[in-house]
């Protein structure tokens, strides 16, 4: 298959139309079709949008719209954020160029979400720390302010330029893990840290973002899940135990 | 000198100041400044070519207008089409990728024009035939149509990331776990599995593998191995505990 068919551009909490249009557009010049708004906060309707999606509006048309980053991503075996601010959950960032190849690799097997942010915000740290890659874009440092659309179009650009020299690899015999699979993982993960005292329920939100980060770009393939889960399993039984024995 | 400093950006009879503006926006990110406009056609004022061009006003007031494109051309030393279009004058083409080397190199020298046509027409065959080198931007064939923002954008893309001077941000914030803390987490770690009781001796080695994969990608940065050193800790105390409970 076409691994750009695989490639779902998903735009977290857009503001304007016009901006949904452009991607539209930018989308069908680099081979890319599949889109999902997560929660817009569109102000102005659809008319800008229609219009500078000019012959792409079958894009818009045909885009999914869900409530939750989460819902977005579930059936995704790799998740791409776009960030253009550094910071501790962003130490790991790469230009488009370099992640463009491994991006097609992946979409040769499983669905693959490129995520782009709030106009205003970006993405935020939450919705980063589910990221399996992270991509900013080289731009002057004297002014770094890309537009939504002329970012998708770079990105885009970056992974239609890379299926001109793709030569596909070695079909991994195992199946990658889908986002829902890592969510249950991450939720198991949780009880475990609880159990075993590592964190409180007060801090809980805060540490599993740095599991989250970890997991993320370490849990690949279900064969990962499922030794990540039967250890968290065996965690939380010598956790409570334990703190049996100390009561 | 900065070779992007002796770029210059030409657009040839364009109708929309938005298109302008959305150029200089561009031109800003990407470290290009010199604007010349061929012959405008302006039918719509410039309130929206100011609105596009947001902190990038400096370029588009610094611009220079001229009559024919003789006269933007003239002290270029190279100059270099874009073109949508085959054709007689357009078999030699190159992608942006390709020729960006060159033009940087020409560029440290003299100064080079990058010339962009109208919106409705592009460049006629005898602006083309003025130009040195013609680059053709690499698109679906199903979806040709490249805003004229967007075709610079790419364009100056190419040049900015052909300077080098983009410098990975995985350098900048925080520092990257050393193999030798990695291999401390997995002695850690593989402690920690024995104490919980998910693995004994003879299965270590090998379940210590899959957990090699996945750390290996996973924990990428010196805070990713503290929060996963310290999770082993407390796993570790938690496993020896419930083990005094259970004999």
């Amino acid at each position: 298959m076409n691994p750009l068919d695989n490639v779902i551009v998903v735009l977290v909490g857009t503001l304007y139309s016009g901006n949904v249009g452009s991607v539209c557009r930018a989308m069908a010049n680099m081979g890319l079709s599949r889109l999902t708004l997560v929660a817009p906060r569109i102000l102005d309707g659809w008319e800008e949008g229609r219009r500078l999606a000019v012959h792409a509006t079958d894009i818009l048309d045909a885009r999914r719209e869900v409530a939750t980053l989460d819902e977005a991503l579930a059936d995704c075996a790799a998740v791409v954020g776009t960030t253009a601010r550094g910071g501790l959950y962003r130490a790991t960032v790469q230009p488009p160029r370099v992640l463009a190849p491994e991006i097609l690799r992946l979409a040769a097997q499983a669905p693959v979400a490129i995520v782009f942010g709030r106009e205003d915000q970006g993405l935020h740290n939450d919705e980063i720390a589910r990221c399996t890659h992270l991509i900013r874009i080289p731009v002057d440092p004297r002014y770094q302010s890309l537009n939504l659309s002329q970012a998708l179009l770079i990105v885009a650009y970056e992974l239609y330029a890379a299926t001109g020299t793709y030569v596909s690899p070695v079909e991994e015999a195992v199946s990658l893990a889908t986002q829902a699979t890592k969510h249950a993982l991450m939720a198991k993960w949780r009880q475990a840290m609880l159990d075993i005292g590592f964190m409180d329920e007060q801090k809980a939100d805060h540490m599993m973002q740095g599991f989250q980060r970890i997991f993320s770009r370490g849990v690949r393939t279900d064969p990962d899940a499922s030794i990540m889960l039967g250890a968290a399993h065996q965690m939380s039984w010598a956790g409570r135990r334990a703190r049996g024995n100390q009561s």
